[in-house]
């Protein structure tokens, strides 16, 4: 994959093994700032890996509540080398305005619920799922393509990655330094073709902390299903909201946390 | 260990195994949100593992250049229950507003940079190393010890650790769902004891970006050594600020990225 090559770097490293030391090349993974202008005024500056920049600016404004509809989106203009992308859209200014009021640091890697609070959250309504239920293999199967789609993090061993499945099928698959930047790309790519979310499900690669989780509500998904481990707040948080929360996918085993009632066994 | 008890929930979780599945007991690890009050001012909020949450605000604080010395901090009142915690301290107002004005959203798990940029790093000096070397085979031996510290991840796999070191000796050990919470909590509590930290190292179980090493810089931390991966910036900075960033320490293995003539082998 060339867009593999774009994002690492060559290193010269020195590399011990015993009592053994030996320089040789190593490729590192790239990290990078990306500042977003929403209707010419400085929102913020992520930290990530410089590729599918768009999706990735357009997915964190779309989780954030800046953007509602893809309609509303009147340009997307992005200089890669100064990592700055501007957008202009409809009917945001009241809503940016309020979330700059807001600040809240997230444990997961990435930029997390910067502008929402866990209060927020029980706002959020009841996810409506369109997916009835899924077997057990099927889950098993796609946390294995899944990984075989990781080849930068096989390279690099420094990224996570996010895919968004509709039954046996990955349909958008990203990766990023960042948990939520890998999702938030995905996500906005979805976006962007106006696909619908509510009979998706999510795989992740990374912890599922309450703000993966709160990201899948915003967006409807009722599935979410990653190779780490829950937070309790996550797992209190799906029960709530009507989310099946499943981890620790590895190999031919998984713990469903809550509402197991869409898994066939 | 009690802290753990008090640090993990319990949940039933259905469990599948090949075609079988059950219900059974699994152990959570806990997320909360800390609000963090300087002079009655409401600074963030951080998602994070609820423990040594004093050392974690003023690790926070510190790294974040609110507070630049311990006899600077008047009164510190923590309110568990409600996750605020209250501190007092002199001379903080005029950096707390210049730091107000920043936005970054970092890509690491915690925290991390929000309140400087790239930019500022660069003005960081030099480390001046209190170290002069150090052997290999310790290295090997710190990363085997910080390992077994781990029980709480070994519990639940849902957290980072951290580890202040001096020579052969771990001085200072904690965890967190976010990297830069761990990191913060040993840091919070050197400061606390006035422990300096130029002939120091930190271990981390977790990836190297740019703001853990912008962190480390700018306590004078002039070894870090990660179980994971760097990121390129972060290599690039520890290059430039004389710092020796080890990676991928795994059994009788590591790569060094930089200032290997810190490391004898």
């Amino acid at each position: 994959m060339e867009k593999c090559i774009e994002q690492v770097e060559n290193f010269k490293v020195v590399r011990v093994k015993m009592d053994r030391k030996e320089r040789q090349g190593d490729i590192v993974v790239k990290e990078a700032p990306l500042t977003i202008f929403l209707n010419r005024e400085e929102l913020v500056t992520l930290l990530c890996t410089p590729h599918d920049l768009r999706y990735l600016a357009i997915g964190f404004l779309a989780t954030e509540g800046f953007i509602k509809k893809r309609e509303d989106i009147e340009d997307i203009s992005l200089d890669e080398e100064k990592g700055i992308i501007r957008i202009t859209a409809k009917d945001t200014l009241e809503l940016a305005k309020k979330a700059f009021t807001k600040r809240m640091i997230t444990s997961g890697c990435g930029k997390g619920t910067l502008f929402h609070s866990i209060g927020d959250t029980l706002g959020c309504g009841i996810v409506q799922s369109g997916i009835k239920n899924i077997q057990h293999t099927e889950i098993f199967n796609l946390m294995h393509k899944f990984q075989r789609c990781s080849t930068l993090f096989r390279e690099t061993g420094g990224l996570h990655s996010c895919a968004i499945c509709k039954d046996r099928t990955i349909l958008k698959f990203n990766e990023d330094i960042g948990r939520h930047n890998a999702l938030d790309k995905v996500l906005g790519e979805c976006f962007l073709e106006g696909i619908s979310m509510n009979d998706k499900l999510v795989l992740t690669s990374g912890r599922v902390s309450s703000e993966i989780l709160i990201k899948g509500a915003k967006w409807g998904i009722s599935i979410i299903i990653s190779r780490g481990a829950p937070t309790n707040l996550a797992i209190k948080l799906a029960e709530r909201l009507g989310i099946t929360l499943i981890g620790f996918v590895r190999g031919q085993r998984m713990n469903i946390y809550t509402h197991s009632e869409r898994v066939t066994v």
